[in-house]
């Protein structure tokens, strides 16, 4: 998983029929300070992520397996809404 | 998925017998802004999507599902044409 | 697999509830002098790695197969505790 | 699919018994322009092409659909020899 | 595949079960020089190769594959020792 941030929508009105009814979210990905990172990604929401919301998502076949669409033309979903991230930076200074 | 914009075709006349009756389109992946961003990849065309078109494509096994061609060497695929996009770059500066 | 360093976990109320129970952990990737590269990702413990220990995660499939969950959304898992890297650097240099 | 030039091959005298017989052609990623970008890779050679030729090239599971080999460690594979690439570049400035 | 140097090992004690037995070889992807290119893995050897040696390796399900362990949490494969490479730089030049 990574962590982003739901920052828009797109409408496709002509799609494949398998994405009927998904919610195509934008998704920024997002580093440890929570600043953009990367380009950013259509993920289907499969947890009712709202815009702004700080989120988990996954890509790959586990984005099939989270939207419960095998058969579906999907590589990235939503899976989490993120309520607080702790993290210990000063350990990446450690060796 | 990830945004796009189809801008070209390639001819192969010899290729994977597979492949043959698939539209391939060059297509470049976009930022928010619409800028190019990363490199170009060849995807099969599955909605009818034409050159200048706005595009949302997927890659790996998604786009096999998308292309009803399971047994196909296809590695990625437009899933969508993009009517609108709406995003809020500002959410991308609150933490 | 990939070097990393857990430094922190999320918490997700909503979820996937295939992911209820799992221990989602903040993994850094580190290069071979254990400096930090590239972005951190979520990955399922599997091992019981501890927030500051060096680990070996997987991405993709794998990672569903670490887990033992193959129907859960899951693209990256923990699978070994790292106690001791040998490297001989010099070979780098040599063609 | 991607684009590349098949510049060189490679001689492995040990490795997976799977793998023999399969042409491993190192082949060079491209962008719009035909210069190099990114790293090479090994893909084998499922339509005969020669040294020197433009391709058209998949990864993943893909590559073993197209190698006719799904039991074969095979994670690149040619799948086109490209004869022409017909781009309009000046859509990139299209938003 | 993608061309490394093996240039080390890891040792890790506590870890998935069914990666016991396992050679874990940390491997450093090069480029067409020979020179370090990108993040090094960590590769499970499946054709006894050693320390300093120019391998072909293999990631994601084809890395199992390699293994003979479809149910190991294994996400990079050595799959080749590299005799020779030939390459032609100079097509990289023409258009």
């Amino acid at each position: 998983m990574k962590i982003g941030r739901v920052i828009g929508t797109i409408v496709a009105t002509r799609k494949d029929e398998k994405l009927i009814g998904t919610k195509l979210m934008i998704t920024q990905p997002l580093d440890l300070d929570l600043n953009p990172l990367g380009e950013s990604i259509i993920a289907v929401d499969t947890v009712g992520a709202g815009i702004g919301e700080l989120v988990a998502f996954v890509t790959g076949t586990a984005s099939r397996i989270a939207a419960r669409k095998m058969d579906s033309p999907i590589d990235a979903s939503i899976v989490g809404i993120i309520d607080e991230i702790d993290i210990n930076k000063s350990l990446l200074g450690n060796k």
